[in-house]
């Protein structure tokens, strides 16, 4: 592995447990590869994360298409998978990336405008503690219905495109009770990259239960565009609650586009130990 | 839960990618309850770990049999599971543990005798970064072979007593093919408490590779026990060479007792949260 620094230093956080190890990179010079993200996101072996993100200023970002949004937003969210790959925009973890920015003292709460590979991000964040929302932009419902099967039946799904694929199944029987080993099945002439798969319930008027499992990872406790995508299946024009096991999200979803509103917990902060770093 | 501390430190470390979180607690004040430790072992909304290891003067511990060992062993592992439950011994919790005691500068490298709830261990830590070497007792082979299942077969095994019960299979079969889903199946008659269940090849005259599954867990990268009882199956009277998924250890097994050999990297050092503490 390419030298990384002699000092790192990190946070873990996590919103509805969805979590990330956050790295500062406030000068843009750590160098930080695919390979030294797997390390830090791996659980046994390094910190621990689904994801890892670099905290950068927008205007030193090394994708052009990011540095031009530097006029519109101070900070850029690098976000990389727990395998290293760069993903665009992940719900969760840019409500965390928030808290952490306001906690570091290099953002003040209220209106955020934060960078990803996602184009630029409105984020509110309501004081030092309180929920964190964030615009997820527009999301795009399939006019026909798909199917998938769950614990070997054949449920009609509603197809969502918010960036990555969903498939959203509203289900009478409790999601708490369902065997999702092995995992749900689709058509892969339907979604050949794959697809992220809701189960959900529908609690009452404005309420839903959900369980996901995701593309690549299977099930996990959380995932903020799949609670979007369960919203915009069950209905829009409202907010939904959305319990999933890791916790509780919020969802307002309307033809301008989605809010995603809930918690971002900064757990701890430290540092890589230099003998970790150089064998990493 | 109970307040534990407005300021917790804590370090991450593993062995062979078993991994801890180590909580120093040198005033013995700190409070750690099972409720705390398992918070802290949550790999998603906490640091994450196998296992919590509190770092405490043997005089200060709460049980008064560790005290007893206090002429004997300066610190005492207050070892706890994941889940919070309390552990007597825990091989490859016990070499991070001597690391640290080192790294910290609590202890100097050499011979350590360190307080267990399974009584004094000696450690041989082998400067800054080397291996860490640890007398893990008297293994009792039994003398008749049990059956396990393994992938739809019956094998037989070889049934290991090192205060926790384990099946070694030596097989012909690369363990790394091996589908280990679902796991292997014991009779309940011969292991009412369970059983890890090793699965072996024995490569060479002084060499294995092992896959385990523990009992209550399911498949890990490492098991200290579990080297142990693979190299006590495989023959007494050498030191053999242990292949894990998480890495190498040794293990020199005599009819005095065993010693286990092996790395121990602390990979970080932090502080959580005083948000977290409130909110845990």
């Amino acid at each position: 592995m390419v030298r990384m620094a002699d000092r790192l230093t990190f946070t873990k956080g996590h919103g509805t447990q969805n979590d990330f190890v956050l790295v500062p990179d406030l000068d843009g010079a750590l160098g930080l590869t695919a390979a030294h993200a797997a390390a830090l996101a791996d659980r046994r072996a390094g910190i621990g994360g689904d994801g890892v993100i670099r905290v950068v200023p927008a205007d030193l970002a090394d994708d052009p298409a990011v540095r031009a949004q530097a006029g519109a937003a101070q900070w850029f969210m690098d976000y990389r998978n727990a395998d290293g790959s760069r993903a665009e925009m992940c719900g969760n973890g840019v409500r965390v990336f928030a808290r952490y920015l306001v906690v570091a003292g290099l953002a003040e709460p209220g209106l955020l405008r934060l960078a990803t590979r996602h184009g630029v991000r409105e984020v509110i964040v309501d004081g030092d503690s309180g929920d964190i929302t964030v615009d997820m932009g527009v999301a795009v419902r399939a006019p026909q219905p798909v199917q998938v099967s769950v614990a070997g039946r054949e449920y009609p799904a509603v197809a969502v495109d918010l960036g990555n694929p969903h498939a959203v199944v509203l289900l009478e029987v409790p999601v708490a009770s369902l065997d999702l080993d092995p995992p749900p099945v689709f058509s892969a002439a339907v979604f050949p990259a794959g697809v992220n798969v809701e189960l959900v319930n529908v609690l009452g008027p404005r309420r839903l239960a959900m369980r996901v499992v995701e593309r690549g990872v299977g099930e996990t406790r959380s995932c903020g565009t799949g609670a979007v995508a369960a919203a915009v299946a069950a209905g829009a024009g409202q907010e939904w609650e959305v319990d999933l096991p890791g916790g509780r999200l919020f969802v307002a979803s309307s033809p301008l586009g989605v809010r995603l509103r809930g918690p971002a917990v900064l757990v701890a902060e430290g540092t890589l130990r230099p003998e970790w770093l150089r064998g990493s």
